[in-house]
């Protein structure tokens, strides 16, 4: 038996629509959208728009055509900070960042953009949002946070701090990979000009899925990242410049955005707050069944309200690769031990170079789930 | 009844095999690979792992690990293109390039990149390679063409321009869009430096699959398109500089590559030599049957040994769009009318700015579907 705690790497197993509705696509569409104008075509374009539709109504998006879609939230994130971002110019960002953030900064940082780092506390928390307005500067081209952090789970105060950005005028873009589909996300009440999202996590979509929005002619400063054939304006050799064909470029992952679709019909089937509710209780008895062990060491905030179903923890004495090694080969657990791809929160957080053991509960987990992770973990730590 | 004849789009129907192989990622593995390390975890990572090789054997690379996904050819020539030019290179390419070589170019070329396009003949073909060695300057520092044309189904010499290009040390990057998994392509043979590669047309994958194969040391002259995360060097938050990481950030789309794999495997069974085969049984039958009528303009090269399976053509006094409109509402029959994606290769053969009808034959057609078409021409030209 297979206990798959590690949905925030992906979610696993996906609604049984997502499946079916991408064998329908394979066996009765299967065309290219948006390039030959023929039926099965049109109907691929359709599936695409609706796709953007349900995401659009989802996130508070007025209009489904600001929603570009990308192969994941890394590919949605680059567009953003290599496409706005010039040398002189200031960013703002977070300790907690996942390298998707931290890796394009780091190399824009070398060519000559300025990075303020917020250091976050070692509970792996947002604690001061007032401090941002101190640390704007008149070169401040972008502030971009995550939405919750993939190592600890802390959500951060998004709406907030896009109100800040909003007197300052300064775009904020929130990269929601660990929140899409788990927390409700309105872009204009949280004045979000730019989010990333993955389609796979809490999205239910396949791998090598994702989007972009970009605010209402916020896209005339962002270059693409690619250029190439859109389906539009084939006449000529320079890159559209409308959403979403200014970074859509190449045909699309149209099977995995017919999956997409399903997913998040799935996810506005059941209602968002549903999901959240599921996986708080999750959370909230893992926390409360390990939290009283003498060698276990957690992370984040004692907070449920303020987090996602993610929890790091490490156990005294023993490496977290070691632990969740043990986990897969005695308990069929499947965790994700080290560094998460977050260094930069794992620093906060002190737990670097080696980590923590990370678990993160699904909407299909269950209480004998979290019941037989509790008894791994005390026979773990009474060895 | 639906005849597809729209296989330089995407091919469909893809191998029963992609989808059972789509379907069995998602129900047995789902997970994300070379993040986690649990079993599932390594079971996906050993699924990419394969398909890497299958195609490392297809395209005669000795070193699977050379070969990097990406999510379609447009995403691995912006790659290179981007990666390895800088302001004041010189490139040399051809006039038959789909805008996803053109579109990039031209934005490098804004950016102070010099670009020098080989005219190629009216009847779309490429005809003195041997210009090439007057094109090259010391400042040349790629040579990059189609090795097929997605118009007039041309193919390029890639062996004489690579022997060429191999000659003055100058990389040789081939975009096989149309003619990987049709035509033999064999890196070490052909002198190819850079092979971009598309999983959906040839190959058989779905969409939103692709990759990039590099010469061993040369991706040390490319730098990735983006930045992120790995899985790999997590401690780190600077991307890693070896193959294939340096150009995987974010999750890759492991189902698609998971069918990807299922569709070079049906390649590799049948022989692609036999796919070549009846594909050109097909054409001829095509061209045979219409080249006669008297309203009919064929494009492209007479001989079928210098083709892959694509035929552009127009009706005089005729619209491609409304032959395109009429062959689907009339007779089921689904094509490509209009520019391609392609203006520059529809400047060279006269057919700017209106284009052409495309049709493209897939190994799944039939002599029926074929002689369906030319009745269907027929019909069509004697209104």
């Amino acid at each position: 038996m297979t206990i798959y705690l590690d949905n925030a790497a992906t979610t696993w197993p996906k609604p049984e629509s997502v499946i079916q509705a991408m064998n329908q696509f394979n066996n009765l569409i299967g065309s290219n959208p948006g390039r030959s104008g023929h039926h099965l075509s049109v109907e691929a374009g359709r599936i695409v728009f609706n796709t953007r539709e349900i995401l659009a109504k989802l996130f508070g998006i007025s209009d489904p055509l600001r929603i570009a879609f990308t192969s994941n939230a890394t590919h949605s994130l680059n567009i953003v900070l290599q496409g706005l971002l010039k040398p002189g110019d200031n960013v703002i960002t977070t300790s907690l960042e996942h390298n998707s953030v931290m890796r394009p900064l780091r190399e824009l940082e070398s060519q000559g953009i300025e990075l303020t780092i917020i250091e976050c506390s070692t509970s792996g928390q947002f604690v001061d949002t007032e401090k941002i307005r101190k640390l704007i500067k008149s070169n401040t081209k972008l502030i971009i946070t995550t939405h919750a952090s993939n190592v600890t789970g802390t959500i951060l105060p998004i709406s907030e701090i896009g109100k800040i950005a909003a007197e300052y005028n300064i775009p904020y873009c929130v990269d929601s990979a660990q929140t899409a589909g788990i927390l409700d996300i309105d872009v204009q009440k949280s004045h979000i000009d730019i989010l990333c999202f993955t389609g796979h996590k809490g999205l239910f979509g396949p791998m090598g899925t994702g989007g972009l929005y970009i605010k209402k002619n916020l896209e005339k400063k962002i270059r693409p990242l690619m250029f190439g054939g859109t389906g539009s304006r084939s006449e000529f050799e320079i890159q559209p410049d409308f959403m979403p064909d200014k970074y859509e470029s190449g045909t699309l992952n149209t099977i995995g955005i017919a999956g997409l679709y399903a997913g998040v019909k799935f996810i506005t089937d059941i209602g968002i707050n549903e999901i959240r509710k599921k996986e708080n209780f999750l959370l909230t008895r893992f926390i409360n069944g390990i939290s009283d062990l003498n060698k276990i060491i957690l992370y984040g905030s004692q907070h449920i309200e303020d987090r996602v179903a993610v929890s790091s923890f490490n156990i005294k004495d023993l490496l977290p690769s070691d632990v969740s090694l043990s986990f897969d080969e005695n308990y069929g657990i499947l965790t994700r031990p080290g560094l998460h791809c977050a260094p930069s929160a794992h620093k906060t957080i002190g737990t670097f170079p080696f980590g923590t053991n990370r678990i993160s509960f699904g909407y299909y987990n269950t209480v004998e789930d979290v019941d037989t992770v509790i008894k791994a973990i005390y026979e773990l730590s009474n060895k």
